[in-house]
């Protein structure tokens, strides 16, 4: 992408939408598509571009056709059928899902544009909706070095970190990974905080202590004041960390790995979602345990 | 303690040994007590000070008498009795136990320090032998204010942050807090890099993307490497956590907090044990996986 061409974005929610804008600003030729044509008309009202009425409309012209979607079957979609990406995109031009989902079906897009002479990366990201919005996500990359050197420049507007993790399906895996960690650091936190507030510490003077050593996480620094208010009402819903977990478990059975803790803590993301939590950040596991 | 007056330190292990030199170099009248004299001889050739017989005697002319032994028991055992602290100490003198203990025991020593005219704080510490030789470590402390102010200039010569958390018991408290998320960390970041490995992925390359998000943890920065290469002879042992694990799990029995995650990991270090890990660093859970 020595040039700044022709862009197709698929996918406006709260980490497209900003996204494509990124890609808007820094000149590109942007066409947009979006299942819900109004979010894609409040998309044109604040961006310089075009949108499509459907998925192979928008990757009719482009060199890239970026995805940013809910989940494996959002991305079979929007991918495959007579009005798919995959019926209207050139020869030659790459396909690159951000969306996290299976890396089965990340390998089976590669084959399907392998089969097109199209190129396909998996690029699912994290650093949220304050990631997307500032431009600066972190993108875990499965595919050829070759076609991660050609879109690297296009995703670096809105990245401050992409990384080639290894062939297809490898930048679904680390992102896994990632939840796993996540998992696991925020039942540790939540049991912390929550064994903290029945012995009756302050929480914030704990938080300032332990936060100084071992203990330290990402999630302590960022979460834990939220988590001693019992705010929920933002970050990344519990009904996408199911959906991520859910994945991770079956690649888990399939790899002959074992997750204990995942499996658990997805058992007790279910739990939120029954006191009706499905929408709150994932720090919100301290809530079932203060029922 | 304007003066640099006279310190007592019972207990010279791998935390005691540099916590008492670090006394001794910094101009104390340091005179210390071991179980087993050898390591007390050791001391003394290497640091300026006196060695005593028994903990009483060690606690006969001092106005500070700090305590950095094993348990529950090592610590009853030093304090109590004809040859005991508590029968050596003199009036106005202050006791601190940095042993990792329950905050029933810190109660208990709290009022029998009251009975005699004594002061108590319970003063654990985190940061490993590193932060003892370095003079690095964090206390947290449970007791009065006042008394905090007057021996926090001392335990100043080996921590960087000592902090006082609330009454008599508290230091212990939030002791526990931290080995409660320390064992939601570890866990989760071992079944992400056991999952990561089964998935074939490079663990370094994992580590160094996903470590700049939502998922970092001190743990991660400092002990994945390790945890990759299998290499668990070092650090804070499984025996210790399991000491520590027990506290707190009887404590949140008591203030009815619960404690899933704890519960399980300290049934996961059980089976390190089993292999014979109970030397090992606290990362060595990602062994259990590979079995």
């Amino acid at each position: 992408m020595a040039n700044k061409n022709s862009v197709a974005f698929v996918g406006l929610g709260v980490m497209g939408y900003p996204m494509a804008g990124h890609l808007s600003s820094a000149g590109f030729d942007v066409c947009v598509y979006n299942r819900t044509q109004a979010k894609a008309e409040r998309w044109l009202a604040e961006y310089k571009g075009r949108s499509a009425a459907t998925p192979a409309e928008a990757a009719g012209d482009a060199d890239i056709v970026l995805l940013c979607v809910g989940n494996d079957d959002d991305v079979r979609s929007v991918v495959y059928g007579d009005t798919g990406v995959l019926a209207g995109i050139g020869k030659g031009a790459i396909l690159v899902d951000h969306t996290t989902v299976s890396a089965d079906l990340a390998r089976t897009l590669a084959e399907s544009c392998a089969e097109r002479e199209l190129d396909f990366l998996d690029a699912p990201v994290s650093g949220g909706q304050a990631g997307a919005e500032n431009g600066q996500l972190t993108i875990m990359v499965g595919g050829e070095a070759t076609v991660f050197d050609r879109a690297e420049s296009v995703m670096d507007h809105y990245a401050k970190s992409i990384r080639l993790m290894g062939g297809a399906g490898c930048g679904q895996l680390t992102k896994m990974v990632n939840q796993i960690c996540i998992a696991g650091v925020l039942q540790g936190l939540a049991e912390g905080l929550h064994f903290a507030e029945r012995a009756g510490l302050d929480l914030a003077e704990v938080v300032a202590v332990i936060s100084k050593g071992a203990a330290q996480s990402w999630q302590m620094e960022n979460r834990s004041g939220t988590m001693a208010e019992g705010q929920f009402e933002f970050g990344f819903a519990v009904n996408w960390m199911r959906k991520d977990l859910d994945i991770t478990l079956r690649a888990g059975r399939k790899l002959d790995a074992r997750l204990p803790l995942t499996a658990l803590v997805d058992q007790f993301y279910a739990d939120v979602q029954s006191y009706g939590g499905g929408r709150w950040d994932t720090s919100s596991l301290i809530e079932r345990l203060r029922r």
